[in-house]
């Protein structure tokens, strides 16, 4: 394993409202998927004002099924705009197919790159020719070496603003959605110096998991979290199992603010 | 697990030189990648005269690391054109990029998706607009659900003429690359009434292991095989190890032909 | 990896009705636990009729949770032994405490060693000490690796009359109980020059998969199969989800006599 | 899943010195084997020193090979024996085979389980029957429904004295020997009530990742580590990579005291 691509380059990602990594702690909040204009509103105000500095919601949707909700697409985009600009928070949001690129880049802060596409090698080439940071999760049973090497795709267009993000490993685990290794947060810093962002609601899929991980992942050196929180979640499009009320969220805050970070 | 959009059509796959599936076996045979034209023609040459029905053979290369050979590309389906006219076998070779599907239909008789991106929704739906048959290998840690939903991707488009590909799963065993899923052959085939292929080349990654697995698959059900043939394992651009010599190949098709199929 | 402890040892294992292994295919059939005596004679005569030539039957359980029925134990045994003298056929039960080693030994020809003890080292020591066949399933989790080196634990004793078991390993699928690995069968026989069994019963844990596995089993160069076969599945009390019917494993068998075997 | 063997019962556990779970957070260090006198003697001296309140070392080794190192054995008995009377340091030691009760239980202060034993029903029952703690490792592939109900099987004898400890979990991953699910913690919490220790050492395999994995099994709510530290591991028995240097334990536990615990 290198970190040629990456050691030496002091990488230090700036967003909107001064927030700079690994200077700041990165609380990326928001729902899986945005479902409407009020809904990412008030999340929006909500988590900002608790303590959140990143906005996240999905308006392409990858989703095992065809026949699952897809994603507000376009319309989403548009939502997350307006409420970007209201709010006055930076947004991270998916890009699932190049030939969205441009609407994506349009409105995100920090393009995001989902597990499944972790292997999309033409879509990391493409984000890796653009100037905007990039978050790439952790494919659903990527090695560390293929995950770092996911990395180099997008590194070598020129683009080394690069977050990593652990959300879980597949395993014969069944009481989790998935099985948090949080052991590669250390390992991928250690390997290439790159911000490393926990994602502890697809990591676990239990909303009463969600804070011991969010804890677990910064004693363990990482730069972030990034948390499902949405209005309603029994009423959710999509992952309401993990995602946390503004009342859990509001307690999240609570417990990292005393100490863990 | 529903096979509603596959039951009931009756599915029968025509390729050119009148093979059809399931009343024929599959017998896919060339090299991993397209390495020249030389190379892509005896190698034709021979698994044809041998008994394979269909030449694989990649142009666009998805590698673990940009630094590998990433195939030969346009060039790579320009030799492959070729070949097939030369030899007048159909071929199948694998769709990356939505961008590149113009060139790849072009060429194929048989569009391939690879492991990689069973999970790249956008490149499902593409091919499933489309006439030719689609072969969809199975993702590295894809549940039977989760394959099943990948092909209904492709066929609510309209194209329900899908071969499904097992070439194993990924698993702690470190003795073979992957752990080949033969229990997915009847899985798939009564969930989905769609043919399956097995590919024991990837699905072992040892070349002796590739013999006694294909004897298996056919055992277990599988409508065909597919296997990497190299003049010269040892030259491979990739996938060397688990390639077969010409000899290797006929050895196989001879005990293949001596009641296995 | 050596087979320093087995090669040039030319194994031969005789057991009772002159059979042996590698001449004869094994043919293991029988309940998964002896739940009486008209269960157990009754499908003894029938497997043995129909073509098995070792019956199987478990005295003593190993269940996940204690409160599931653990076996009938002494009383068991006592059946096993009543049974087999009546229908003339050897039994393998397993072994899982070495304080029952002599009440096991008494009755068994061959004596088992389940997945759940592939790493119970003292168990497998003093197995290796006597002088009856030992078959050695896989650990649940077990490389092949380590489930060789379970077998140098039983050959250091002097005992190299092992056979090894291929029983389906631990992996995410969660169609079936376990995910069998037939690329195992190969590999071990080249490895080790032991025999090998699989046991598609546990190794899919699902009925309609028995028969095309056992096939595969045979075409990947198995030495035998072992099958749990029930005179009335939906009432077993352990796995009645894998178990054959009669009619069902005089279906098996007779696809087996038409030329897999 | 079920906590009714577990719950209401109040479980404290009394150790030597003192010390009382869940009050006290448990400090386990030692070397992985006990190999000799003054190797035990100093280890256990310095980790007395610097903070760890019970002392491990191993003088049965479950090995995957017949032919790597056993453990002392009883002579390793009698050197803990020593050495936990010269220092007066509460001991934790393995219990692979019900024959070497006795032995075990007169020395050691809580009875180990190991991984490999998780499954061994009769040892588990066994202990369960005498009013020492258990240590039950988690098997290397359980689901938390196993372990759970192993320590069922200890928990039906009287003894509800048990410590859960999460070691990792075998997965595909291969830069660490295990995956460490520490999940696991606020999992076993929730549902028995029992306390977790979480063994960073053998669930990372990786020196490094020790001091980061403890803090985060602290914050993910751990009741306890256990930490494998050797007066020089270069030159360890058994696993020596994972062992810490006196140094880095020393280190390690100052960044405990500093907030972590």
């Amino acid at each position: 394993m290198s970190k040629e691509l990456f050691k030496n380059k002091d990488i230090k990602i700036n967003l909107k409202s001064g927030i700079t990594i690994p200077n700041d702690k990165l609380i990326i909040a928001g729902p899986c998927a945005i479902e409407g204009y009020n809904q990412l509103l008030d999340t929006a105000k909500f988590v900002k004002a608790i303590g959140a500095n990143v906005l996240r919601g999905g308006a392409y949707k990858p989703r095992t099924s065809p026949f699952s909700f897809q994603g507000m697409k376009e319309e989403g985009l548009e939502i997350l705009k307006s409420v970007k600009k209201e709010v006055k928070i930076p947004v991270v949001t998916e890009l699932m197919d190049v030939r969205d690129f441009d609407k994506v880049y349009d409105v995100a802060d920090i393009i995001q790159i989902g597990s499944r596409n972790m292997h999309n090698f033409p879509l990391l080439v493409e984000v890796g020719k653009q100037d905007k940071p990039v978050f790439l999760k952790r494919g659903m049973s990527a090695t560390i070496d293929e995950w770092i090497k996911a990395a180099e795709y997008i590194a070598i267009g020129g683009n080394t603003n690069i977050i990593m993000c652990e959300r879980g490993i597949r395993t014969y685990n069944d009481y989790t959605r998935n099985t948090l290794d949080l052991a590669a947060v250390p390992i991928i810093k250690k390997e290439t110096g790159l911000p490393v962002v926990v994602d502890p609601s697809h990591g676990t899929g239990v909303r009463e998991l969600v804070k011991p991980m969010s804890l677990a992942s910064f004693a363990a050196g990482a730069d972030g979290i990034m948390v499902e929180v949405h209005p309603n979640p029994k009423n959710a499009l999509s992952d309401g199992k993990q995602s946390l009320t503004f009342d859990e969220f509001e307690d999240l805050l609570i417990s990292l603010k005393n100490g863990a970070i």
